[in-house]
């Protein structure tokens, strides 16, 4: 199929997802600069899919150090981490998957330098493999949600192009569909930067899934025609309470959804989940460049001067929330107490 | 400024609306099946535009029946009439605008050929003036409405462009900016065809009105944040029961204002309202070409083979609609009673 982050020969190779549907491109970076750069720029994006690579990131970091003896390594490793970790700030797999690695040289004050480097490398391969395992194991139990022979509609990308693999939203979908369950899927265009259109689109029909392309603006629509069956997305950050940070628009979907009276699900890793952050509207919101939503595939779509916002996300309430998919079950309400039983 | 729709020289010329906010580009059209090809291709939209540009375009029909005698011209005029009326499904304006010219032929009997082609141009000018008449009342009834100091969001675009000019939900806000009082407007970019961004954000700059662009998906954060006080859409067909067809995307809007609290005004003629429509089920909604959807002007943005939905319209149910802005008026629930009302 495709892979989406990679490691090669000491180099990181990704899939430059700002070129699909039209060209399989894959890039390859030898330095954590232009990994952060690469998630940065959204050559790679999706939660879970920017932690593997920030791990790699860091491990590419760790091996370009020069520093011989550990104290300097040390130091030299933390401003690597903070580097990648400034990347972009709502997705909170990026900090997760940055303290994961800085743990690895906090947890071994024994090893030499050249032992830590190697056990850096290993960890982020480590990282990248139970990413999949786990979205497995969401699509597991999340696939037991779907009925078969409805439709799940879906915002933004949460497929085998926002994880190492497999996906988390579309993880539910496939693990439905290998329970023999008869799935078509609707897939919002999620505009500015068009995840559904592009990639999601993109990723199901060369798996073979019944996926129909819409706008944004058709959501309502075709809910109000008794169309959808569920909605299924992703997560870039989930608040301790199950407010839910995710691509621009999911919020809108999750006020149709509860509208139309269909369930709302969030499909996400435990490394999405900040129990640090008490509620979503203290979650850091990404504000983009403008010429994302003036232009189009660097077509300008929109009078020159003209006032623009563009939020990447935004905050769907826990009370909106049907289900949180977690790799360890599935949370219902109130979150609170499901959600920090998970990490017990 | 602009012209949207102008009779000249006995011809037709309208600006293409395809090309903004690009290329300023006025195009000329000397028969009537060429007027209802740009209808239909959209060189020209908005329904109350669609209404005047049909009337022009019978008139040219018209002027152009060989016949002598007036019943061969009355068949003749019958055909010209069917083709304009088979453009576009949704907008009632269309089918008002070519019965109210079959009535100038219907109604003067003893009128010879010559002076019925006279009379066809005449009503056709006429219903151009009316327009904007009417759309200046709608501003100056609908812009009491509005807070100074407060935003407006709105959809799709209903401005000058939208009609002969001035606006219907454009003018609303131009009614209460003649009133002083402050007002800024988010503009909903409006995917397939991007009204919003193309058309609404290029006329509000020109008139040196404060507008943000947003994509569709930002509605509800944007409203979530608190920024926005009132929605004025347009309308392309409002049922007998206050039910409102209007730009896909548009229900989508009203669902979100109803969750947020803050009012939903439909800015329309008299003509838009179709009292013999009862419900906004029956209303036919248009499905256009899928390649609106899979490609952005011109280039393509999903993947080949991809299935598409692309329904033109919603219908946003009378029970989210605050209020309805007529030339005559500001109509309120219960709407069966208020529109019949509006016709006595």
């Amino acid at each position: 199929m495709f892979r989406t982050v990679e490691w090669k020969n000491n180099t990181v190779v990704m899939i430059d997802q700002r070129l699909l549907p039209e060209k399989e491109v894959y890039r390859r970076y030898r330095s954590h600069k232009d990994v952060a750069c690469a998630i940065r720029d959204m050559v790679v994006r999706g939660a879970p899919a920017i932690g593997v690579a920030a791990a790699m990131g860091a491990a590419l970091g760790a091996l370009r150090i020069k520093a011989g003896d550990r104290k300097a390594f040390r130091k030299e490793f933390g401003k690597v981490a903070t580097l990648i970790a400034s990347a972009r700030p709502t997705a909170v797999n990026l900090f997760w998957a940055v303290e994961r690695m800085r743990g690895v040289v906090e947890s071994n004050p024994g090893l030499d330098v050249p032992a830590l480097k190697k056990r850096l490398v290993d960890e982020a391969l480590r990282m990248h493999g139970e990413d999949i395992e786990i979205n497995r194991l969401i699509g597991k139990h999340g696939g037991r949600l779907l009925k078969s022979g409805s439709a799940v509609l879906t915002h933004c990308n949460a497929g085998a192009l926002a994880t190492a693999g497999y996906g988390t939203a579309l993880g539910v979908i496939r693990g439905a569909i290998e329970r023999k369950k008869r799935i078509k899927v609707y897939a919002d265009e999620t505009r500015p930067f068009l995840q559904g259109a592009r990639l999601t689109a993109w990723e199901l029909k060369k798996d073979g899934i019944d996926v129909t392309l819409i706008t944004d603006s058709m959501a309502g629509y075709i809910m109000s025609k008794g169309l959808i069956g569920s909605v299924v997305v992703g997560a870039d950050r989930i608040a301790a309470n199950g407010d839910v940070a995710n691509k621009i628009g999911t919020y809108t979907v999750a006020v149709l959804a509860r509208e139309h009276g269909i369930p709302f699900y969030v499909a996400a890793p435990l490394s999405t989940i900040d129990l640090k952050t008490s509620r979503g509207d203290l979650i850091p919101i990404e504000e983009r460049d403008p010429s994302e939503v003036t232009h189009m595939q660097k077509r300008r779509i929109a009078p020159k001067g003209v006032g623009v916002r563009n939020p990447a996300f935004d905050v769907t309430p826990a009370r909106l929330v049907t289900a949180i998919i977690t790799e360890k079950g599935v949370v219902r309400s109130p979150y609170g107490k499901g959600l920090k039983a998970l990490f017990k």
